[in-house]
């Protein structure tokens, strides 16, 4: 917790090395035919085991009752009250695909959409087109001009991509035009502040012009703006915590994230196997290394139960490879819940477990919601994962005489 | 939490409706004879199977070992951090009884009390008189007449009654004239703000002249006050929460403070059979209902162990009635623990339960302390209880990309 006023006093460096694996949408809940969770239902061999040898508990976001999207969920974990600290979405997406930001810039997510005859919306996502066919659209879009501002458009992925506008006098206070709901019209854009007009004015006046370009298209024929954002100042994990920190991540959301903390982003593939290599081979190089694993989250967000066991048990089937690297400090959490049967991210608790050369377990046995619910570390304030961690590698002096 | 800073953005209107019964002094402690508590000694079927189908967990107050009273104990429920908020006593029972009050009216809350012929308090209660009995001396004092100050006197209820005095300057800083022991004299009150000391001096001018007024009386011959205070200014739950609240209680107390937070308060009878009348006649109307019971505290404060056990059972016959209602969310949690062996008030943790259209259970066989402790919410700030009965209501949105 960054925001604990001694924090660089009492932070030192060592040694010994910590990974936090974070496995995005971790927490489930119990699936009404059989009364088991997806961890309870998943078979777990490695994870349980870890858990056994583990300090475990639960995490919960604050307040509790919160659902907490993945980039508050990440910066609580990294030890950033994300209510203090909340990013936009189109400053996370564009520095995750490595867009060069100026501080003065401003940042939206877009997303292709489809429009009916009538202008309201049909579909959000333009039927999730393919990052193929979104290219030559994109194309058009980032060839878009505004009288005193620059235009720069990438795509992310499928139907998403990222608007940066470049000028004087931008501000980020700007609503969305995302409806929230189909078959209603989009709003425009508005400034939510005094100096964001111009803002508001180029959005709009983009949306436009989009619109135009794309309107021989049955799908995919109009564009959404959400997330106007600068980028934030934010104070660094290096300094804080007097680290040498590296992320593991293949979601431009998450690399975002990791460098605005501070961390290295370390180049890697699209697959778990191409992540684990990332982490052996520059093993050597920092001594904290957050891993992200993205799988059990994307289930879970398609209410696919099964999928989202499935997607455990393959993590379960990498954790030996990860054990090998005999880190003194192994941290296996999430950053939010994301049940199956909800379909979508929730405010429940979510594991958490630190195996570090000095725990000897809890007498917990496996790895799930419940059994950790009865570990020594209890309920934890999400935003405490960080020091816990650090505690566990022996990296936090003592605090007073 | 109404300090979380996105709250407003986050609740969103549904059709869903929330019923939160708060049980008065629901939390309790074991019998010394028997090592059971009220909740584990009573036969409640009914609130024993809504434990089964619900999120379990305990509340406690901030900071821990604080004993709330039931003021701030509702507001906490509501959401509102008492220690922010905090109401006195005073305004409290005069909005209860429907005085007319103005933003810089002081009240405060008066008993009748008995003094010995040396002045020194021998009945904080004059012998629990009457509300027949106390009338015609309310008369009398109600014509109490200060200098540039108007003085309103109401009955309240048997001994207790309220004094708003309506005047220029008039602070609310006052110390109580209650000894809080008996055979020693009563203390004058003093102002303890520099604004204060014109309502110090009427409130003192005031007693006097009740004391003369009394003093043919043996028992009853003389009034102390206390829990001088203003109105505050809250924010509404209406606009906090996008809820149209209502209350049914019968209590003035309960009614004040849900008037005080925006709440519709339903006119009702004095039994929980009129309360419940009273919901099922007023359910379509709105989405949210504060329901009181109070018998449990009542019966706790007695040190009647046999009786707060009677209460709960009692409570637990109407519930039928409450869930043939259906709503979509039924909160049972309790304002604070009154332990019957205490025969007062406590510090300890209260039950609560949230059962809506998505809870399945938690593993959790029956409606006690102890059994709530294993549940999956575990122990749960109080005043985060609104955003839990919210999240399962499906009234918040995700906070954050």
């Amino acid at each position: 917790m960054i925001d604990f006023p001694y924090i660089k006093q009492l932070t030192r460096p060592t040694d010994s090395k910590i990974i936090m694996l974070v496995i995005d949408g971790l927490g489930g809940y119990p699936n009404p035919d059989t009364r088991k969770s997806e961890l309870e239902t998943a078979n777990l061999p490695n994870l349980d085991r870890i858990a056994q040898e583990s300090s475990c508990g639960l995490t919960n976001p604050t307040p509790f009752g919160i659902t907490l999207g993945s980039g508050p969920g990440h910066m609580a974990l990294f030890g950033y009250d994300p209510v203090k600290y909340l990013m936009g979405r189109g400053i996370l997406e564009a520095i995750g695909i490595g867009m060069d930001l100026g501080k003065d810039d401003v940042a939206a997510r877009g997303n292709f959409c489809t429009i009916d005859s009538n202008g309201c919306l049909v579909d959000r996502r333009a039927g999730r087109i393919s990052s193929e066919d979104a290219q030559p659209l994109i194309n058009r879009l980032d060839k878009i001009t505004l009288e005193g501002v620059q235009v720069s458009v990438q795509l992310v992925r499928d139907y998403r991509f990222v608007l940066v506008l470049h000028g004087d006098g931008l501000g980020d206070q700007v609503s969305e035009t995302d409806p929230q709901n189909l078959g209603v019209p989009m709003p425009e854009a508005t400034a939510l502040s005094e100096d964001s007009h111009t803002t508001a004015a180029s959005a709009n006046n983009f949306i436009a012009q989009a619109r135009r370009s794309l309107n021989q298209r049955v799908v995919g024929n109009m564009v959404m703006l959400r997330g106007f954002s600068r980028l934030p100042s934010l104070p660094q994990m290096t300094d804080l915590y007097h680290l040498r920190p590296a992320a593991i991540a293949s979601y431009p959301m998450y690399r975002g994230i990791a460098q605005l903390l501070g961390m290295r982003v370390l180049e890697t593939g699209d697959s778990f196997e191409h992540q684990i290599a990332t982490l052996e081979q520059h093993y050597s190089e920092y001594d904290f290394f957050f891993l992200h694993y993205k799988p059990a989250d994307a289930a879970g967000e398609d209410g696919n139960f099964g999928a989202k066991v499935d997607a455990l048990e393959k993590l379960d089937q990498h954790m030996p490879e990860i054990l090998k690297l005999d880190p003194h400090t192994l941290v296996v959490t999430g950053d939010h819940a994301t049940p199956s049967i909800f379909g979508s991210h929730s405010w429940h608790k979510v594991p958490l477990m630190i195996r570090s050369s000095s725990t000897r377990g809890d007498g917990v046995q496996g790895f799930s919601e419940k059994s950790m619910g009865t570990g020594s570390m209890g309920t934890v304030p999400a935003t405490n994962t960080m020091l816990l961690s650090l505690a566990h590698a022996d990296k936090l002096r003592r605090f007073g005489p």
